[in-house]
């Protein structure tokens, strides 16, 4: 779960984006002592994520404005579900609603995708992952909605987890070189993590103790006898493409993670809406 | 076009947002005094958008670090097209890479949508707009993404523009109460936008002069219909849901602007690749 | 009415201007446990504006400050009228006394005048409205106390209203072209004011169908013809040193808008005093 | 001279306050690779102050744009004399007028100010000085702008000056006390201040060595006494509505300074306009 | 007292610094809905300081956390004293525990340096004061603990006392132009202080009347012989390396102001432990 | 290596601190147009750490100023050494010096230190690691200066390692469920580190697969026996007040790390001067 000290500035700045100087048409029609009540209600069936976002969006606008949880994050709501409650000051609660939505649909879009991805690996021993493919400035919300949908979460940013790719093999000279370069020079906290393309590079990572093993754009058959050559002296993660794969055949090849980026670069808002009585 | 005064924080965050504490892999596997050559490559057909926010993220790494444009924003291209080139520092440009990325596939995707969307309705006389749907933090550059792809962009925020919706006129006591308050408290350069529903309220409307009235979830022929009545007394704007229309059928009723709020809340990024030399 | 997100940080930001590494004055000679309470006095006849900015401001100070509201915003105070009490320590009540007293002087003073306008052109059609002729980082507040004054608001900020003046008119190469530009590139959501000169320009205006024609630093003569030539066709706002001018002479011309940059940029602050028992 | 640390987050500001999410109203009429030139003409007399602030305004919109000074911050201009001069892109200059215009005109109008009150008592030994009544967020810009039409800075919030009221007087038991607790609890490179009403309390003052004494609403001849009663025992300082007195007399009383909130609550925006060839 | 506008962006910036994208050791392995008590142990005699700010760090981390001062700043605790007990959700505690102790063991530790070195010159008129050899971002905090160890503030910044040393007084052309200049030009609420080598300096000083006089790397029997040439003409202050000094023996040359860099550049953390029931 | 988006808040944020409202001393006793030169000259032997913060220091008062490194970070100066030399606008560089010198100090004296106590390891398999124990807001600096002075830098913050305590310990209900846990909900890309106190918890961490075992408080013969105990199974790592142990004793045991929070909780400043020519 993350921290309001992580997210209130990301929401504080959503409400400046979108009131600006003020919200002229609520401002102008509705009077400041009328009083509201409305419900969030599931248009399509999905996974709900960000209930404590919609909360604090209102709470911002005005402390008077009430949320009522109707279901917790990760409940999976069907077409005409109550999500949540809300009730105060009818020109706060206007005035909020977009973007208390905003965050809402999107967090439970990319919940209820990485839930079905979830669902098609069940059995297996593989997990869901989300890569850093995610909307500038959402990253800490967006991998909580991941993890909501029952994904698993990969490293936040690039100081915490130690992720070898081609350029930086080429860059220092081979696998070798820069598995020994970086346990050399990283926090000891850190698992290393190669990206490989064939068998030989298989080979040599495992001689170096790679800690994890990133098999890219491989084939189904390549990347069984790859999950069997590594064994249980590396973790494997299956990459490339994974959000236009069949996951389960890939699951079934024995890989610990498959990383999909779709899971946020390509989010379908769930259907959400925010209905008065 | 949208200026670096309202973008720089927001790439600044997102660079540290990604870099965390520093780029532990990097930083172990690369010298310091490396340089290196790459190219942004179209991994499919789209319309590019997000060329100034790349070079700025690159520049924020390292002012090293150069980036050469090979196309402009707007331009549409096809699979395996070059889209930009950059050199310099290598450990900068591996660092800054997946920030450009995000931003770029995210602005294409929505440019690209947009396109598809302007396309469908060429010939006729309405326009695709978007909506205040975008993602917490991004309004600025997904609305000039908008207007790349060849969108005409809708009220910004709540403060410049009237939009009169159907809990406003509720809160008022009906339409044309809700249309004198707004005209008598807001600024007297924003034009007066009201919903409607049904004929009757499209009739009260146009003796309030409504300068804009938004035909919510109309059916086609009931669009029609009302786009005759309203002849050139008002604006006309088709909205709800417009994402999983027939643009052109709805275009073809006569309306002014067709509002789409899932050009930018169900986002497909557009496949784009950094490739080193 | 401004909303608290749009303006705790300036408030904020003004009290660690004055209150520097501490109230050093204050620190070393009044006991922390010691409480006071003071009334705000109006020192000279007034329209009163700021009060939920005054009580802001000892919140933040310390929360278990309290400030009672003997009036409220926009209602005119004799000389020795109280206007609102505070009580609580004493410590932070004295260190909060300057910074509440800056906002509150000020915005009275802008509200203080603009009702003297605004008294000046009753009963006639015209309304006074401001500019962005504002002090740099107030702009929201002011524009709040000009309408506590009577007043009405103009665009707030470049983006919330289109105003083309003779140098874009040059630009463009003529006001008919800079209308078209305007209106296929701007918001729909926007009207159109055009800054004229002439009564060519007024006729390019109104075939153009301009919203709002702005006539600058006409006579009086003039304008009342350019009122008649452009009848229910668009707005008509006189503007150019009005803050000089006659205003009921103006108004009597029939203009529907009244602009005065001198509402707030040559303010005299009110009088005001807090006064201990 | 105030550095460029203290002001270029407010500069920002108020850019980001004008500019909102985009000027519209140019970005529409006028060409991107359009040219421009313009002056900066004094239309009254006054006392020129804000130039550095002018030219990081528009270097912030567009650091293409060129300022070229005509003359320096403190000297005097005359009505139709060239204070600067601007070239660059039209769009930026364009874009960034109004908030350049907003800064020169206020500080030039409190330079103008002071200079009138400094040239009353030439030849007197007293100085004029600001207070803390300045507008919120602006006071080193406006202690600038004192500085520049010849007066002197008090100081620049709680922290750097020790300035002992009636009611700090009053909760310490007296003068002695508050004078013997702040000497005890204040950083010792700090002067100490008194406020004092009547001759009893200058004696008071005087016994407890302080370094300056605020005479405070006292009548002319009462003033005269005073400063014949303190002599070089300490500096004193005339306060209390000096904007609406007569300063050739009060300076002739032997005062050493003579404070004004005045010069900074109650600013009469300087007549300048930028005008394009 | 520092005051908590001072100190909140700090506190949350120490926070967010420590916790990055989230405690994920606490959020794994701890149950939401456990709860915890602690007690803050000194492990070696000290001088407390910092309680309000450990409170604030636990309040910002989670608002049900409770803390319970077993004494204030300034007291003397022993080895095995509690200083403060903490209650409420495990998480929340486990989470702010670090950075918590961080702020306090400094504190503490400057806190019972400042006390010991006011030990030794108990009795003398000297005080203890501090430098600007404070830790960047923390200098408010770091001079409040030198307060509680019964130390005196020297200035806090650049602003609030004018300090002429070897530089300045090159730079202008001797002593007495030097503080000619500063007179003439700075407020005048403050107080001179020139740092001197020798006796020749002293005499110029003291005829230009400056307030303080910085005894700068001198013998014990030239410091004293200075005290007695100065008289109380002016304030004296000891300087250079004091920090390796005999303090007594300084203090008994007759200073007035012994200024320790030491205090606050060569700090030892005060051995503070949270031990859980 | 840390980049400039992580440092330069930071830097301006200190400048600030110590410039307050302006450098008041130097402003006024120095010409604008004056040019000074000066060296950073070691007043004793250690290992210089900060060189790119004092450079960037220098260019934020004045873009003028010019650094001229004569050594890299990491380099051991013996007393009298030239570090560097500054040349430039002599205002600038006077108000800068204390803040370059502060950073400059305190970040050489904790590489100095670590310099020391990775000699007296050397040529054992062990590395001095550092811990969370650092400055409020300093900590990339601090953790770069370990890593200058040949240290190796533990986990950067809560987020990017595991470190199962004695607390989560119990929270879970032994070490068995607290690995369980965090294997389940943490990113794959961390190792598990767990504090054990005795053998029974190392057997039950080696049977869990933790990666990392701290042991804490151990004596030099108990943490013999336990590295004997967990041969390669894992890495050990030494912690608990090491800043007093005899740490080559410590290494000699065989242990992989030995973290030690002295390093940065109790920092000794080198002592640096800037000369003036």
């Amino acid at each position: 779960m993350y921290n309001h000290l992580q997210t209130d500035e990301l929401i504080k700045h959503a409400l400046v984006e979108d009131i600006g100087t003020g919200d002229i048409t609520t401002l102008s029609t509705v009077r400041e002592d009328m009083r509201i009540s409305g419900r969030f209600i599931a248009k399509e069936e999905g996974v709900i994520c960000g209930l404590a976002v919609v909360k604090r969006v209102f709470e911002m606008v005005d402390a008077a404005i009430l949320l009522t949880r109707k279901c917790g994050d990760g409940d999976k709501m069907r077409k005409g579900d109550v999500i949540a409650q809300v009730n105060g000051p009818a020109q706060g609660i206007l005035t909020g609603e977009r973007v208390a939505l905003n965050f809402l649909q999107r967090l439970s879009g990319i919940a209820t995708r990485t839930r079905q991805a979830a669902d098609q690996i069940s059995g297996t021993k593989a997990v869901i992952a989300d890569t850093r493919k995610t909307t500038p400035g959402l990253r800490v919300l967006e991998k909580y909605a991941v993890k909501t949908g029952g994904g698993s979460n990969h490293r936040f940013n690039l100081a915490d987890g130690i992720l070898i790719k081609d350029n930086h093999i080429r860059a220092a000279g081979g696998i070798t070189k820069a598995i020994e370069r970086a346990r050399q020079n990283a926090p000891h906290t850190l698992k290393i993590e190669v990206e490989v393309e064939n068998f030989d590079q298989i080979k040599e990572a495992l001689q170096c103790k790679a800690d994890i093993i990133m098999l890219d754009n491989m084939s189904l058959a390549d990347m069984k006898k790859a999950v069997e050559m590594i064994g249980d002296k590396a973790l494997t993660e299956a990459s490339g493409n994974m959000g236009d794969k069949d996951l389960r055949e890939v699951a079934e090849t024995g890989v610990d993670i498959i990383s999909i980026g779709a899971l946020t670069h390509t989010v379908r808002a769930m259907d959400i809406s925010l209905r008065f009585e």
